[in-house]
């Protein structure tokens, strides 16, 4: 199972990998929500018209209902319409009801003429000459009759879908379970972020940069455990994960002495899909499956984990809530050139800026020492792939991927 | 104030009403949250390093420390470093440490080289002939010295921000307040969407769609209150509004005579600054603003309340929270024509979808019979923008900008 070659030619390669995660990582089941809880989940069930939409004839705009016998005449006003109430009378020729924008239009009522096109005298108001039929009326059914599909399953619940639920009074809909994610963070070295460190100790930031991946993701439903360099401590956390589809270690998976993650988890049953991939950073990454939970032993230091977090438990993740697994993928122009002199495909955290009004992006790789310098990284927003070997001149075209719920540039919910 | 003539050349156009809200949407002040709440959100402080970045010589592979002068010979493993653990003594030539990544190397080595190039031998390890000085070492401060900037006040917080203020023990960070928005839809036709809806009475959707939007925008803090179409209710319900930094009406702000909004929030001292845009859907909007805090009345109907609250409000929303106050943009090419045929300019829902892996967009407008038609728009992600009189063929290219938190097409966070 452990590959301590250093040849990258037997090492799987980063697209082969995600094949493997996509292949072990279903939709999980569904639950139903409150409508308020409801945003951005995907829908899974048919959502149906209830009655017909509009419910009645509903005026469009604020004037008179009217009929077309009445052209460039002055008619008698015999009542009002609002919303919620209905002039309860059959119009005649003759006659006009004030009306209000989204009040249903009375039987008998041929058109909608709006107020600026009338003048009120008295009890009566004059109509222009030109009367067309139906006009500023939305009539009964004409949007959707009862019964037909408003939405489908699969669909992303947006504003106007949740608009179109409680339109429908579905206030409890069934929508994509999202994964259960446990975090494992190993290592002899690791604080809290609140302490204070000794000369050799640091504070555990993997954690942190797991949640906020998870956070982009939305998964909030999350248990986060730490563990020293020990088999049996690590495998007594990884048995208080049973109820989480997904499991993420941190540390300890690369081929070192005091790396147990492979053999703790090889003995709980899991079967190791892979083990080490042919990309940089995050070459020691495994990946294993129990019973279609999902466990990703990442390596100790952050631009791995973030690499490896952003690509393939995102990726995952997408897949478990009906979501299709890929990021959106843009086209942008180098700010600088970036070259890849490994024999590993490179990802290299990148920051997309508009470029211009016209929807161009302008991607400046972020420069790092060594993988496990996260200070410049701090600011990216995508990922650049370089192939081995690959050199990319300043104002290249480059495709990039976004990183988890990125290029809106929105502030997500917290 | 209340300008009922119908003529568009007399009123506002979208691009000056987004600059009216833009002038007076002032950024919010300043707050700290917690580390596990930061996400997304707009750093308001600058983050230092509290110590040296790495803080210690530190280790990239597993392997052994040594000196230089051991090239191609064999030496004495004398003790081991491990993450946390220092080795104590100071290497000399002729011995090596055993050292594993992360871990601090020992006083006196020059350099660390990877086990894999290494062959063991009972307690000598063989060393490589081609020994560099500093290989495989990460030295103390060379990613970032103490006292250095790490993060800048205005940066969105990222996983990776997230991780940089765990490492140097920010667990507090200050950042920008999100407004607080208190939500009152109007109107005497409204029901819960849980309740049974009577012949002319029809469920409050506008409530719904306005939550919907402000999630994606991260704005939690809200208060929902309803009012029937009567100026002392509308006035009361106002009033209970008083500590909500932006206000949302729905309905009622017509020049219908049970439109009552533009008279009571005059008489509550709000300054109307704007009523009506020559725009399609939502031309009677009212902008009004009171002390720093600011009222949107949207109109009754859902499509105008979505069209305002993604163009407006949430422009108004990202810059107090220290955003960029637009949206992002994408260039496509349409899957339909459509045109405007009307006086105002026209926006129109659309669905961006993935053309080819190349990141372009297929942009495919949202056919609607009429403003009110919230169903085949609620599969929409953007929103397309037509000047009065412009038609646009299929295929042709086309800007767009993203709605409220989509474009990755991520699950939002509940």
């Amino acid at each position: 199972m452990n590959c301590d070659c250093g040849s990258t030619s037997a090492m799987l390669n980063p697209k082969e990998a995600m094949r493997l995660v996509l292949e072990r990582a279903a939709p999980l089941g569904v639950e139903r929500v409150a409508l308020s809880r409801a945003s951005g989940r995907v829908l899974a069930q048919t959502v149906v018209a209830d009655r017909d939409y509009p419910p009645f004839d509903r005026a469009m705009m604020d004037g008179y209902a009217v009929r077309l016998a009445d052209a460039g005449r002055r008619v008698a006003v015999v009542g009002e319409a609002t919303p919620g109430v209905a002039w309860s009378g059959r119009l005649t020729d003759g006659k006009a009801v004030s009306i209000m924008t989204g009040a249903p239009c009375p039987d008998g009522a041929e058109l909608v003429v709006p107020v600026e096109q009338t003048v009120r005298e008295g009890d009566g108001v004059g109509l222009p000459d030109d009367l067309r039929p139906g006009r500023h009326i939305a009539y009964r059914g004409s949007d959707q009759p009862s019964g037909a599909d408003l939405l489908g399953a699969g669909a992303r619940i947006t504003p106007l879908a949740l608009a179109v639920m409680a339109t429908v009074g579905v206030v409890h809909p069934l929508v994509r379970r999202r994964p259960k994610v446990a975090l494992v963070a190993t290592g002899n070295e690791l604080l809290d972020a609140a302490a204070r460190p000794e000369r050799y100790q640091i504070r555990d930031c993997n954690t942190p940069l797991l949640l906020g991946v998870l956070h982009r993701l939305g998964v909030s439903d999350t248990l986060c455990l730490r563990a020293a360099d020990r088999p049996e401590e690590i495998r007594a956390r990884l048995e208080e994960c049973e109820s989480y589809e997904i499991v993420l270690l941190t540390g300890g998976v690369s081929a070192g002495r005091y790396d147990f993650i492979p053999q703790v988890v090889a003995g709980l049953g899991w079967r190791v899909v892979f083990h080490k991939l042919a990309q940089q950073p995050g070459k020691p990454l495994l990946f294993a499956e129990r019973n279609g939970r999902l466990l990703f032993g990442l390596p100790g230091n952050p631009l791995a984990v973030h690499l490896c977090a952003q690509r393939y438990v995102a990726a995952a993740i997408r897949c478990m809530s009906g979501l299709p697994a890929l990021p959106a993928r843009g086209v942008g122009w180098l700010a600088a050139g970036c070259a890849n002199r490994g024999e590993r495909t490179l990802f290299l955290p990148a920051r997309a800026q508009p470029k211009d009004a016209a929807g161009g992006w302008s991607v400046e790789p972020m420069a790092t020492h060594g993988s496990a310098d996260i200070f410049p990284a701090s600011r990216a927003n995508a990922m650049l792939e370089l192939a081995p070997g690959q050199a990319l001149c300043s104002g290249a075209e480059v495709q990039f991927e976004w990183l988890a719920g990125e290029c809106a540039g929105e502030g997500d919910p917290a």
